[in-house]
């Protein structure tokens, strides 16, 4: 009954047997080595585009990454106000990006809208603020709800029109193609999404995360970025291998859609109990829920995990289900809520 | 015959046996974990003193890290001219201390002297220089040669009576101790070493190094800078759990000192080959030996992996021994090298 | 006729004579001369207590250097919406904070609530976000209003019981004495202000801003950061003999009393004409005025000088009065806008 | 008999003149004034060839703006060991540069051979090293000797050659051009210089000095930068005069051209006493002579001002004249420092 993240899961079966097999003599460091080698084209395969992918251990360091290489240090990147990058991350994005700004916009179900970006944005060239430089959006968003394809494509298009980089924080990516079954073209590239970073390790990795650029022109400076910041791996196959094992028939999405399904269940449980309330719809792996006080008491008692969430009013719950989540955990915590 | 580097190696199984081991069950994540919270007394008891530690991934980020807190971004740290944090880490100690400068320092077979750095240490209080801040030493260094605890001693009195920090990049820390054979703390903390960078991914780990503070006092701001530098691992456990098994039984050591054996031993076989020369004493598990051009030829014909070395006069070559390197690697190596 | 700010003045004459009469021999430079070491005397005279003074050039430097003494790089400084520091300054607070976050919060006439601000901050302690550091409020706001003693102490209180320093960026700080008619210490370090960019370019000086400290602590880094980023001046002389003669004689109330009846006069003077609203309370130098269109337009015929201010509904104009604007002036906007 | 530096000099009464006339009436703020507009073409007269210029106040400012158009964060800055920006700057160009590295090296008389330069280059494009980006010299050097045309393109072929940015620290650029009678031209853009920090602070002006970038291309992020850094003065007007009236009729080769005599008549006189020796010849306004104990002791008594210089054996002494040096300055010194 532990639902307070989907990253206080262990790994996978099938990716831990690939790090064991990948434990096998030596191999070329810093990712020459054969397992990193073909992760462009497993990629390719699954994005129908020919993409540059980097290799990351965690998202933070996706995002920060991916960010540095969208702006230059005088630049404004945009994004939900509660976004990850915006709220969870110490100020990663701005470190990596050299003091660049980020600027939080409003927006429902996490989500933000082209109308509120577009009035949000400073003026182009004027030397006395910071430059337009790039909008970042969460896909599953922090609320646990989703951009459907038109949706990205108008942000995209905003973008292209107003001469901003657009990235994707991937971390919960899965999840999202498994929910709205359209392809993970569809969500990024064909949208105008430029750089994806591409989340692993909560949906069963130890430790993985892709930063996958689909223009290759944006990904050149990113290898120096992620050397200088720490984040190349010496012995680089056992990272490669975790993400190769992941892509590889079709893990990435059953695992996504174990959680989602596991989601649905406990917020349709959780909903149908007197005075509970669903403060955002539970579209992929995440369920914010409002209940009743004695509701709450009572899942303390049986010692569920779960966090609190801000806001006024009755208490929210934020849930998370993972990869490994089974019925009898969400039927479980059902029950401890309803009580007697 | 792959000697390249220790980093060419990959996981120890005993290791490798840790880390499914951890992978049962729901474990809190960012550190809170019981493995993690077991590491600081396993790491008290290795150095008899009591640490603060902190699990990164990469020694580029230990080292980085560790440094950011030991000078203000108008500091100074003192190097040696070869040192990895000087030469093979792309600026990552420039970018973590904010633009701190880092001040190159010659020195013999990679060691610093006293009063080398004493002559090049700028003067304090003045606000056109950079501030003097910290001294960085590598143990074992990037010539594979080894401090002795007094030559430590004398760096760490000179560091004290100027104000300065002392930091050792440990990357083959265990190496170090394996082969002269004192306690880890006469060549840390009561030698003056402030904060170590503390390796095991290039003896026998998939991917883990630990910063270890000898003085909570400097640790304060570590949680910080390591979030948001994106090396906060939310499944900390495997990460703890290597460091943990590396410790347990003397594994450490043992490798260490598998390496250190084929090192001398391939020095011995090399140095004893007509125009052969060390060019440093091997006394971990590196070994730099000029050789003639045609014993060079042969290697490479051989199929063997090493690394040219720079320098005038007769081809270098750097070559490595990891924990895992086998006496018939080594004589394979030296026969190739021999030739006839 | 032209408002469009008041650093379209030139030098006070005042000012400009104690620069030529600085200029008579050799003086030790960086600072050592007699003029900038009698400047702490003067300052502290001013505001009723020891102080610590930093002259430099620009608002923006003032500013930016401040702040950064104020915060870890991972550190959160919290400001209104509509700050300069937050939207008028290229992002050069992040970039002397080395990567620091501002956040920033609404309030109505620029001026920031503490409700609104302690609703803001960000859990202390919580290694994913940035760290509470910093609470930068503008007197007078760059809505041209004022805060009162008891609000600032009111946000001064909060700032200590949360364990923010405070800053008061001072641009127009002369204004805001001599509307408020109260004392200096009052609007500032009575009332839990740590750090003062204390203005003085846009009040007749050539280009002068002091930093002043009310806690020589805090000021321990200043004079690092101030040279590391080019603010030391070699021939500091010229510096704080703008600032001696400034605060000299009181030349500072008067010409900030000056400008200060003219936008009186002025907003008095459109907030009469037909369909004319002032947006915000003249109640410093500047006047925020929405105006018929017919109006600005023939304000535009007559090369009238003034900027149009964003938002909703009918055209906004901000005028912006000088120690040296003129009556003349004033009834020449007046009567171009009344047009007939 | 002040010799500490140029820059204990005043303001030359041309300089002064320009001032007090541009403080005429209202001007547009920010550079959109006249004679920040001029300035362009008058520099463009100097240097035969059209430039882009940016007025900045400090000579460190100058530098570390420029250095930061020059190189990506982790690039690598080639200078001289005695390079103001290594020694001198308090880490600015590392500050502005956001952490990039600076690489000192060896020369005779403060000079760089383009021979040392190459051995030092970092491999280009390997991820593990800071890539090579620029590389900077100082023309007159802080040795106070100067650079010929010939040596100068010897570099800039070099850098050419090796995809390095030249760029020329010219705070005494004046003294350099005066004292070798070539053109502006010969000594920067037609010998490979892309970007020249040209100094008039130390030779007459109050606080101004200019970045001067020779091809358009790099000047492009030179704006934001300059705002960023809080180096955009609002006031603009009366730093550009000042650069205006340094160009008009010759007056900074006139100034430089006095104090290069006086540099000269100083050494002279000081090498004919007994015991004294130049460490380096005094080519342009700067002296570096080795005296006897009992000379230094006398100009000590006598109050006369100098820098005491490192390095072993007899006393130096570093001394500098201005724009305003008189012969009688000289000959007191000299005097002194003969005795009897």
């Amino acid at each position: 009954m532990n639902f307070r993240s989907d990253n206080v899961a262990g790994i996978a079966p099938e990716i831990l047997a690939a790090i064991v097999a990948a434990n096998a003599g030596t191999a070329p460091s810093y990712g020459a080595d054969a397992v990193t080698e073909r992760l462009a084209a497993a990629f390719a395969a699954v994005f129908e585009h020919e993409v540059t992918v980097f290799p990351v251990a965690t998202g933070t360091a996706a995002n920060a990454l991916a960010l540095a290489t969208l702006t230059p240090v005088w630049g404004a990147i945009y994004c939900h106000e509660a976004a990850h990058v915006q709220t969870d991350e110490c100020g990663a994005p701005e470190f990596f990006a050299g003091g660049a700004k980020l600027l939080p916009l409003p927006g429902e179900d996490g989500k933000l809208a082209p109308a509120v970006v577009e009035a949000a944005l400073t003026e182009a060239g004027v030397v006395h603020h910071v430059q337009p430089a790039a909008l970042s959006i969460s896909q599953a968003t922090e609320a646990g709800t989703l951009y459907r394809p038109a949706e990205i494509a108008a942000l995209g298009a905003l973008a292209r029109r107003r001469g901003l980089a657009l990235h994707m924080d991937g971390a919960r990516f899965a999840n999202a193609v498994a929910a709205l079954g359209c392809s993970p073209a569809d969500l990024t590239w064909r949208a105008g999404v430029d750089v994806l970073s591409f989340g692993a390790t909560k949906n069963g990795a130890l430790a993985a995360e892709a930063v996958v650029f689909f223009d290759a022109g944006r990904a050149q400076s990113f290898a120096y970025r992620r050397k200088r910041g720490g984040h190349l791996f010496s012995k680089m196959r056992f990272l490669s291998a975790q993400l190769d094992a992941y892509l590889a028939d079709g893990l990435w999405l059953r695992n996504a859609a174990q959680a989602n399904r596991m989601a649905a269940r406990l917020a349709a449980g959780l909903a149908a109990l007197p005075g509970a309330r669903l403060r955002h719809p539970a579209e992929a792996n995440e369920v914010f829920v409002e209940l009743p006080a004695a509701a709450v008491a009572r899942l303390e008692v049986a010692g569920a995990g779960f966090y609190r969430w801000g806001g006024a009013g009755a208490a929210c719950l934020r849930l998370v289900t993972a990869f490994d989540t089974q019925p009898r955990d969400v039927e479980a915590f059902i029950a401890s809520a309803r009580g007697g």
